[in-house]
This record gives C-alpha cells, structure tokens and sequence, in this order.
C-alpha cells in the first residue's frame, strides 16, 4: 500500500480540472424521506452511499462536518466512520476532509489526531487558529495529512476578531487584518511539512484575493459558503485561484445534497455537481 | 424536576467554599493498570465512577476534555455520556463541563449544542472565539447553560495571537492584546443571558488578574493549567478571585486522577483534592 499524501490526492483532481467539494453534511432532519430507515446509521450510511456514487468522478474531496454527526452520538460518530470507508472503497483516489475544527492544548491534540486520522481515517482536517501554532504541532507533524486552518470564516459576523487590525510588521505593511496575519504566518512559519491549507469563505471574495496574494501559488484554499450560504461562483473562482487556475477546494453542501426530497435525490445531486462543476471550469 | 442552571449551580458550591475542578481526561494509557478491563468503555466507566465518588464532596464541577474519549471512537463517546450519567446519580449537585471547544457557523453549530446538551448532558462547554459572537449564537441563546469562551489559554504558545495589539478604541485605552479585547467582547456584548465565562490558564497570573479586572465580579474564570502545567496555586488565587473571594473554577487534571498508579488512586486522588482545596482557600 502506498502513502496517501493528501495535497498529492488533491492535486490530482485539480490535474483532472475538478474543484468541487462536496460536503456530507447529511442533517438527519433534512434527509429525503425515501432514503430513510428505522436505524439512524443505516439511513445516515445509505444516503451518503448514495450520494458518492452519484458524484464521486466529478469531485476533488469530499468534506462531512462532523457537527452534523457528534449530534448523533456514538450511532452518528460510527456512521461518520463509515462515511470515511464508503469513500474508500467506492472512490479511492478521493481524499476526504474531516470538518471538525478541533484545537486544544498540545497533549490534548493527540487525542484529537487520533481520533480524525487513526479512527475516522480523514485525510485532512480543519483546525481553528486561536491557541497557536504550538499548541497545533501534533496536528502539523502529521506530513502526509492536510492541516487546514481557519483564516476567513463564511459567517456573517466573521469579522468581530478576524477583521480587527493588529499591530505587526510584515511584508505587507505594520497594520494589517488579523486574518490577513493569520495566512502570513501559516504560510511562513507553520508549513515547515508543506501541509498547510486555509480556509476562506466564498462569501468574502475580497478578502479571499488578498489571501492568494499572501499565500502565493502552492497552498490550498478551502472555499466554503457557495450556494446555500451566498457565494457566487464567477467572483470567488477569479480572487481564490492560483495562476495555474487551481488551488481551490469549492465546497458546496446543502445546495447538491438536498436540492431534491424525493427519490430522484442522488441524480439532482449529480446534475448541481456538474453545474457547479462546469461554472468553475468556465471562470477559471 | 427543577431546572438545573450551570451559573446557580457553581454558585452554591463557591459559597460551600469549593473552588477545585477535578479535570476527567481519562486518557486510557495512563489509567492505572489495576483499573484496567477487557472492555475501554468499562475500563473507562469504572475509572471515572472511582474518581468521582472519592472526590465528588469537595469539588465546585467536573471537566472532561472530550479529545481523550473521542481518541476511542463511538466507545469512547459512549464513556463520555455515561461519565455525565455518573456524576448525575453519585453528585447531581456538582455541574459537568464538556471541554469541546467546539464553534462553527451558526447553522451547523445546532448540532453540536444538541450532541453537547442533548446527547452529552453537559451543564456548559468551552468554544472558541475566532467565528464571532454571531456564530456561536446557538450556544449563547441555552441560557441555563454555562457557555465558556477561550481566552487567554494556558499553553507555552498561547501568545501568538492572543497577545498581539489589536487597534481598538475601549474603556481601556485604544491599543489592547487581542486577549483583553476578547474579554471586553464577552463581558460587554455576549452575556445578555448572563451564562458566559472566559478561559485563562493558571500559567499567566498577570493576565488573569488583567480579565479579572476587565470582566469584574461577576463572571466565573475557568483556570486551567494548575500542577502538571506549572501554574502556582498562590499567585492564581490571588490574581483570579473576585471581591468576595469566589468567582474561580481551577481545574486539575493528572496531577489528581494520576497521581498514583496503584490501587488506592482513588484514595490519592482524593488526598490531592483535599491538598488543592486547602491552598486555595488558604490563599482567597
């Protein structure tokens, strides 16, 4: 068995021009009432299932938010694994990012990198910033696995702390936006293994250009916030891609997963995907 | 059945003159051997009743930090839940914080106060700041619950952001750490239901005793960070009490439930808890 390196895997399909992300955030509440069971994990197993089938060729990752399942308890946590496993044999080569925005004191974090990596198996997971580069170092060492950090959140009140202006001297000048710092930083000090990915949200195009313009070409961009929450393909393809037209992970979720209620459910989740497929390979 | 509010809870105890909060970070490697089964959710249960019982008179509540159950998977998961149903039956007295440090958007962070709250059973959690108030709107509207916010954390990096100057105007002057701003914010503008707390570690006495004089008297402090740490039980006190000498939830962790690997480390675990205790109500 080879190594999965996550930025290999997610460089392959931007090679094959994919860029959606599709994310498994199966709400039990708005699951399709054909796709559902008695058994909490068998309906949760099932649509996902489904809907890997149905989309998994045109897909750069796939991004389950792990809220939606920790609601759940122990049922919702093993259906999440299985969530993991379902990529695994159905499509391989698809990397999966655990959504979990987990981050605690250094010894803590061992606990919570076994969980994502040795439990569910994630390829990648998102982690917040607040405590620190040191207090993230077990997440960091793991070289072979995405490390995604929040910069810009999705959120409508993303910018209480994230916009305040800091006192720092950098190469962009001595007062910048926190979340501007945050990119700098991740992108100077915490890459050491070449690992690190931001996260910033479509609905920010703006501040997602001046994140490129930080980063430079070679890190990656989790997008979240297309769809349901706002974003507009053609503005966020344009400010997050790099000059290779990659370095994008578009991530979209209630908009493909639960566009259709009814049976039809797994192919209108391919059609959105393909939609957004196409708009991002028309704009970049 | 009358409905238990987290602030009401931890009151009462302060005013019994109990200030400890034994942290239950069961990490299954180091429970002693004696306490060991076949089965890690036994294993688990077993240990935190042992614990529990030996200490449950002398402390103000009880904190697991989820990362180690979760290192377990849904077994894990389960141990947690029945950790919560423990300290129900054997102290319904003494309140149960979930170290999760959970925050997403708004949305999604519906299902994190349902596995928290629902499925968990805690009375309050710890969350992050970065996202903004609006974000963690879902936690802050469960006004019976105790919703603690990242502050200034105990860990040796802790400074990289929390401590940068952030260009604000505030009672305070116009240039603050990014720690104090955040204090102001929860204090100020997050507490309309009058269940926020802040998180600062034993390990910065000068910084708690900074919030302390931010926040004023009225909003708990949980201090992490006291024995395995380095944080000193004298210069904690002093710095984190408010005018009545309450106001504090200090939490240990190893240094009470492994501080002996043989059979009597509940009996140890509770001659530690007496000793913490003692200091700190020799030092309020």
């Amino acid at each position: 068995m080879t190594t999965r390196v996550f930025k290999e895997l997610i460089e392959k399909r931007w090679d094959e021009g994919k860029f959606v992300c599709v994310g498994l955030d199966s709400d039990l509440a708005k699951i399709p009432e054909v796709a559902k069971t008695d058994s909490v994990v068998a309906t949760l197993n099932g649509f996902n299932r489904a809907i890997i089938s149905a989309t998994c060729d045109l897909v750069c990752a796939y991004k389950p938010n792990i809220a939606f399942y920790e609601a759940y308890g122990e049922e919702g946590i093993s259906a999440l694994r299985t969530l993991v496993l379902s990529v695994r044999n159905i499509a391989p080569q698809v990397p999966v990012i655990g959504d979990m925005k987990r981050g605690d004191i250094g010894n803590t974090n061992a606990g919570y990198v076994k969980a994502a990596f040795d439990y569910f198996g994630f390829d990648a997971i998102t982690v917040p910033p607040y405590m620190g580069k040191e207090s993230l170092k077990p997440f960091l060492d793991m070289a072979d696995k995405g490390i995604i950090v929040l910069c810009r959140t999705s959120n409508p009140g993303a910018g209480e702390f994230q916009d305040l202006m800091v006192c720092v001297t950098t190469d962009m000048g001595k007062y910048i936006p926190l979340y501007q710092y945050v990119a700098h930083r991740v992108a100077r000090e915490w890459n050491e293994n070449n690992n690190c990915c931001l996260v910033v949200g479509a609905t920010y195009p703006g501040e997602l250009e001046t994140v490129r313009g930080i980063i430079g070409d070679d890190m990656p961009i989790l997008i979240p916030g297309i769809g349901a929450q706002g974003g507009e393909v053609e503005a966020t393809v344009k400010a997050g891609k790099n000059s290779k037209g990659q370095g994008m992970i578009i991530n979209s979720a209630r908009g493909i997963i639960f566009a259709s209620k009814e049976k039809d459910f797994a192919e209108v989740a391919r059609q959105k995907t393909i939609e957004l497929h196409e708009m991002i390979n028309q704009y970049r």
